[in-house]
Order: C-alpha cells, then structure tokens, then sequence
C-alpha cells in the first residue's frame, strides 16, 4: 500500500473506529428506503450523499434520473487504477410480518450461528444491501483518514431502483459513460460467508423477469365482471380464480419444478468446461446443512446426496416463481363470494443465454396457445439477462488472493441465484466485475434480515470485513 | 282481518307513517353489524330489541348464546294461528372497495333499472337481510297502532350469526323448543322481484360447507417452512404455492365447472316430480336478461337457450368455490419472494340429499389420495345440509295468494342458491317454512347492496311491501 502507515494503519484506524462505523451502518440502515412503496428514496439519496462526503469523497453529485437518483462519488486514490464501486441504497418492503426486532431500529442482537455466538444488526437492507455499501464506505473513511487517501481511485455509484430492475441504470451509464469509463473494473461488495463461516465467491448473477398476471371476468367476457358476486350463483356462473388456476397449471407441473411454457429452456447454454471444473471442486466442499439453517428449510427440490446434481440445479436452475397471488375475500371468517378477479405475480429467473426479450413474447404466446388470450399479463419493472464473469478475471483474482489473506478459501460458484445488473458495466462500459467479500449475513427479502458486526473465530466482525475492503483496493491497485 | 279496522285501516296507516318507516330501517342499517369482523353485533342486538318494543311486542329478550345473542320477541295477535318470523341482524363485511355510496350511511338514491326509474336505500344488509327485518317490524307497527294486534301471534327471532352458518342457532331452538314449537309455520322475509319486477318464490335452500385449505413449506416438509425467503432460492427449493395449484386443479377441471372430488355429487336426489314440473313452467317464463343486468355479467356458464337445462344448472348445482386466495407478496412493484405458505378459502353448495356431514371428509380424503395429506383444511364456521318445502305446502299456499293479490304470479324455484338455516326448525321444530315477498333488492355480499324503497308501476315500493307483509299475515291467520 502506498499511503504513509502501510495496511497496518489503517487495519488500526479501522479496529479504533469500530464503534463510529456501527454507528454510520446503523445510521444509513436505519433510514428506510423502500422503492416498492417508494418511502424514503430521496431522503435516503441525500444521506448516502452525505456519507460519500463524510468519508472524503471529493466529488459527490445526486443524479437525478426519470426515476430515483443515483448518488455519485469520486475519491481520488494514491495509484492509477480505478474501481467502480456499484451499490444500491434501496430496499424491499419491510411490513411483512415476523421480524421480531423492529425492522428499522437496526437494533444489535445477540445469535447463536452453526458457527458460534456473533451479534448481528437486524435491519430491513443489513443483508441486502445498504450494510455492505456502509462497511464499505468505513473502509474509505479509515484510508482517507490515515492515509489521506484509498489505495485506488473510487468511482461510486449509488442506485436506488435496483429492487425495481434498475430501469434508469442503463441510460445514466450511456450518458455518464466519459467519466464512467475511466474504471478499470466493476466491484459490488457482499458478505460471501455462510452462517458457518464457509466462504463463496459467485463469478456471475442470474437474469430476471416479473410480471403480473391477472384474471377477471371482465376480459374473459364470463363469471363476475364488475364485482364479486354472491357465492350461491357459482352454480351457473362462471369463477376467474378457477380459470387462473387452470391456466397455471398449463404453464407448471410437479410444484412448479417443470416449466411447460414451449421454448422456454431451449436457449439455456450448456456448462463450459470452466463451470464444469468449478462445479466438481464445488461438490467436494459444498455442505447443504449450513444453507438449509439459514433458510430454515428441511429439503431441497431434489436430492441433497447428489451434491453435483444439486449445484447445477441452483447454477442452470431457470425458473417461474409465483411471488404472490391473491383474489376474492382475504379475511377473517366464512364470506361467501363469487371473486371477479384474481392476480398473481411471477419472476422468471435466467441464465445464460436465455434473453430476458423473449420471455414475456413466450408466456404471452403459451397463454393464447391454451385459450387464455384474455388473461392480462403486464411486466413490472425492468428485466435484464444473466452476466457471468470468468474466474480469471483480474479483479476476480484479487478478491480470492484477499479471501486467502483472511484465511478464508472460498467456494467459486459459477453464478448467484440472484439477480444485480451486472450486464450494463460489461455490455456499455466493457468493464470486468467482481463481488464478494468475507463477512456474513443473510434473509434479504425476508423478515429478521441480518449482518453480522460482531464475528469469532469462522465468521468475520465488522473489523475484518472493512480490513479485506481495504486489502482488495491495495491488492487491485498492485495488481497483486 | 279481524281488528276493528280492516286490512283498510293498516293500509292507510303504513301510507301515512311511509317516512317513519324508512326512518326505521335506516337506523337499523346505519348500525354495523359484521358478523364475520365481530363489529357492532351488541349494539345492534340491542337496537332489534329496542325496534321489538317500538312496535309493540309483549315481550322483548336478548337470549345470550355461546356466540352473539338472538333477540327474541313476541307479539299477540288476534287469531289464534302463530307465525315464527326468523331473521338475521348480522350482515357481510363492507370493507369491500366499490362503494358508490357509503356501505353505512343508508344514502336514498335514484335508481335506473330495466323495470324503471326507483329509488333506493345503498347499505350493507339492505337486501341481506336487514331490509326485509325493518320493512316486516314496520308491518307490525302498523297493525298494533291501527288495530292494536297484529292479524297473527308472532314469535319473533332475529339470530347475529346467520352469515357465520348459525352455529348456535340449534341449540337455542333444541332449548327454546316449548315456547317456539307454539307456532304453525315459519317465515323468512326476502324480497323476491327482480330488477324488471318479475316475482320469484323459492321453496328451499341450499346447505353449506365453508372451509379454508392451507398449504404451507412447514406441514409438507419441503420449501421455505418459516417464512418467504428470496426467489433466487426456487432454483433449488420447492414452491407450496405452486403446490396449491396442483392441489386444487385435483379438486376441479374446466374453469371449476366439473367436480373431480369422488363421492362428491352420489348422493344428489333425482328431481322430484314436483320440481320437474316447476322447472317446466319456469323455463317458460324464466328470462336471463335481467338476471345478467343486475349482476352486471354477460353468460351463464352453460348456454342460456336451454332454459330448462339453465334452471336445473341453478337449482341441482352443487358448488366448489374459491372465495378467496392469497399468500406472499401482494402489494405493488416486484418484490421477490418464494413464498412460505398460500391459504384460500372455499366454499361448497349443497342440493338434496347431499349431507353436510360428509363433505370435510370427501375433501380429506380426496387430498390424501391425490398425495396431499400435509394440506391443511379447515373448516369455517358451521354449515348445514338443503331444505325444501312443497308448493303446497298451506304457508306457502298462502304467500302465494298474497303475492297474486298484489298483481304478481311469481316464478316458483324448487330453491334457492343461497343458504338460510330452516333445516333448524324442519328438524327440531317440524315448523314448515316459507320466505319471499314483494318488493326488490340486490347485491348481497357486493357493494352497493340495495333495497327499493320508492318503486314503480312493476316494482313494489316501500308501502306495498309493509302491505304485502299484512295481507300474508292476515291469509295465514284466515288460513285461506
């Protein structure tokens, strides 16, 4: 590291400041930012603004876009290379019931992990992923202060519609794309340990459809049009929920793990030699039991024995999840009613090279094909395809040299099961990505989401997460 | 009649007290009364028995119950014949959107209907059957102040819990029986014109079997089992969702017109001759339109040139309803979430001999069979089997005569689709039963239920149905 004190500065500055840091992860977590419900995206805007300030950006700018701002940063680095720091400080929803601490009081408790006692913020965005866009901005803070600078020159950006399918992302690239271009890699910071301390580095992220589909009576031309009817006339009217049940049931089959929609997996790519290689190593180390403690789940979809099998399930895995339906009377008690319509919505996950352009073209068509012409379906927010990185990638090697600096080796999976917009640094800026980190915390989407501030012996603290953020800048600007 | 006055004097009397009639029901409709949300069910007992003395009951009892209580009354009259009049204070939910005008504030509007201009009360329990309740309390009224008895003795019983299938409503008969059983015959007012003014007399109803089914990660052993985890994990974890949707599309074929359940429609009764002939003469008058136009819907789920087959269709078909469905995310945007469990409710119609008893277990058994034994059923609230009367039958001889005598020839239907407990007075009582009356109201268990008040030349307004209400009592006394 070329700042006066070397690493071990600021790994000091960082152990010092401990109690500073929680306080600002727990400050941006604890202001909500919901881009579903649109709460509290601008004023969450400005205080990720504020904290790129705080911790010695020099430049910071909120962007407005046709949707919610990008917040901006440059903080000019001590070597010539440049990373591109991609966030997001919007969330989920957070009202869906079972959290048992308040999910907007950050509150730090107490948790018992396959890996032994930590204490965790529990927080709405702790997991996913205003916690690691704040660990990572400490790491900044520690360099700025002890060094004056970060070891790289850092282009932040902030986003706050990645929960919406980042439909501005795209077109602030292009037009940011002078100053953006100047980064020599994309990185997205994610704690990688699982609740026992084993590490995963995922090379890639998966692709991502959602729409809603609906069913009424009033485009179908029978049943209850204009409200639900009294449940005595089902005997000679026709039900829309029926009907929306039949017309699922043509596009899945076995618990919607076959997906019947014709042409839908015929674009999947076969694994290249390198996923092979990958997922052979992965099957040797991979142990479901640390996952299936996390989630809660006893079983997954097919046998856990062929652990091969189960990888390539989760890696090439496309699929057509119900998120949420719902019709008719939904309360208490024994209403009877004749429902007018019915919704669900479904996500389509993709892999490579499935393209996110034909999916709705193909469920549109399957629907018209089996009599559903007039079952609406309308796509939400914006969808994009899967974007992999090799794992010979410079800045991919620099994550794994930083994991081994920690003690960590972790699992290389070929993708992740989710989705980040990925492909607008490769397809419009050609920029290499990585992601990752060690660190540990889990539930996005969920109740009760979490990350991990205080770790022991197999899971990092909060100290060793920022430690590994400063060892990666330095390593990527030595290229080391 | 045998008071000093003559049907004349009662007549001119409900004439003169038209506004305080309407008063009267408004009040009564202005008081929540949702069984199904426990809203208001006390204080609208008390108001029932408050309208109970008003109008000039001897005796006035709110009999506590298990449930919400019933509010006995009694009125002597001047034959010797007695009628049980029994009716329901408790309505629907109203929180239903919809609303044209407020569900609660008994707004009168003006009213285009096929028979003509109208105008009417909006309210929830205006047709179901607070309306009917009030215009019937209002009859009595007038025949105390005018001839100070009405032509019958009345035994008055309004039960809070009609809409929750009764559950106490036995046992208070099975205890209640010496005095209740004094009565001749039982009646249930309801308003039996349609919006063109065309009359109806059902002789029967339907029973009912209300239950929810519940399929969830946690009782099947696969899937999230805690709570909604982020849909990435579809890729390998099952869906209880989707699995509903299996479930279900077991139970029923063809938009939920065919019933797959086995043993589920053996017991159906052939039609009896009785009702074939009926279901002969309907089909000859029987005219869909303004059916359709008061249901705002465009088909039956049959083609509605067979009459007779459309007839049969309402009066044999048993039902498999979803009332309503809902699990996961419901609300706007596209959060991803695989979600932990999906409940839905479902509603069965029974016709004769259909018992009541066997349905829970056919649907057990069905699920089982089918692979399903971790879906949960459980059943809402209390049904009960079909109940009919004969055409000649003397208490509906003498609706009849009233319904003729007011101009109308009304349709006779074998049944009704809905349900109405009478098997509680058929069984414990050997009370025949009859309902129906002149007058129109519509939209039970929709917004903007209704009830005419003003009519026209072919629909009765609020005075010809308090009439109406006399005149049965009157015949029903005379036995002629």
């Amino acid at each position: 590291m070329s700042g006066k004190n070397g690493l071990d500065g600021v790994y000091s500055r960082i152990d010092r400041d401990n109690k500073k840091h929680i306080a600002r992860i727990r400050r941006l977590l604890r202001q909500p930012s919901s881009s579903q419900q649109d709460i509290g995206i601008d004023e969450c805007a400005d205080l990720v603004a504020d904290l790129y300030r705080e911790v010695g950006c020099d430049k910071v700018e909120v962007v407005e876009t046709k949707g919610n701002p990008i917040v901006y940063g440059e903080c000019k680095g001590s070597s010539d290379k440049t990373l591109l720091g991609y966030f997001m400080y919007d969330t989920m929803p957070f009202n869906e019931p079972g959290w048992e601490s308040p999910p907007m009081e950050a509150r730090i408790v107490d948790m018992k992990l396959p890996a032994g006692k930590v204490k965790a913020i529990v927080n709405r965005g702790a997991d996913n992923t205003k916690g690691p866009l704040a660990a990572f901005l400490n790491s900044v803070d520690a360099c700025v202060k002890e060094d004056g600078r970060p070891p790289v020159n850092l282009i932040l950006i902030a986003e706050g519609e990645e929960e919406l399918g980042s439909p501005n992302l795209p077109s602030y690239v292009k037009k940011d794309k002078k100053r953006l271009s100047k980064a020599d890699a994309c990185y997205f910071p994610y704690f990688g340990q699982d609740s026992d301390g084993a590490s995963n580095l995922y090379l890639g992220v998966k692709g991502v459809v959602y729409f809603e589909m609906e069913c009424s009576g009033k485009s179908w031309g029978r049943g209850p049009e204009e409200f639900g009817v009294h449940s005595s006339q089902k005997a000679w009217l026709d039900s829309p929920v029926w009907r929306l049940v039949d017309a699922l049931k043509t596009m899945c089959d076995e618990n919607g793990n076959v997906i019947l929609i014709d042409g839908f997996s015929d674009e999947i790519a076969p694994p290249s030699e390198e996923d092979k290689e990958l997922i052979a190593t992965l099957a040797e180390s991979f142990d479901p039991a640390a996952f299936k403690e996390d989630m809660k789940v006893s079983k997954f979809s097919i046998p856990e024995d062929d652990k091969a099998a189960l990888i390539r399930k989760y890696v090439y895995g496309t699929t057509l999840n119900i998120d949420g339906i719902w019709g008719g009377y939904m309360e208490k008690g024994s209403k009877t009613v004749l429902p007018h319509k019915v919704t669900c919505k479904i996500d389509i996950r993709l892999v490579p090279d499935q393209k996110k352009a034909a999916m709705m073209p193909l469920v549109r068509k399957h629907l018209d094909e089996h009599g559903y012409e007039d079952i609406k379906i309308t796509e939400i927010d914006t969808g994009y395809d899967a974007c992999r990185a090799s794992v010979k990638e410079p800045a991919v090697q620099s994550i794994l040299r930083s994991f081994k600096a920690f003690g960590l080796d972790p699992a290389i999976w070929p993708t992740s099961g989710g989705a980040v917009p990925f492909y607008v640094f490769k397809d419009y800026l050609d920029l290499p990505f990585t992601m990752s980190a060690i660190g540990h915390s889990s539930l996005a989407h969920s109740p009760n989401e979490y990350m991990v501030v205080e770790g022991n012996k197999k899971i990092a603290g909060l100290p060793e997460i920022e430690k590994f953020f400063v060892h990666f800048m330095d390593g990527f600007a030595k290229g080391a």
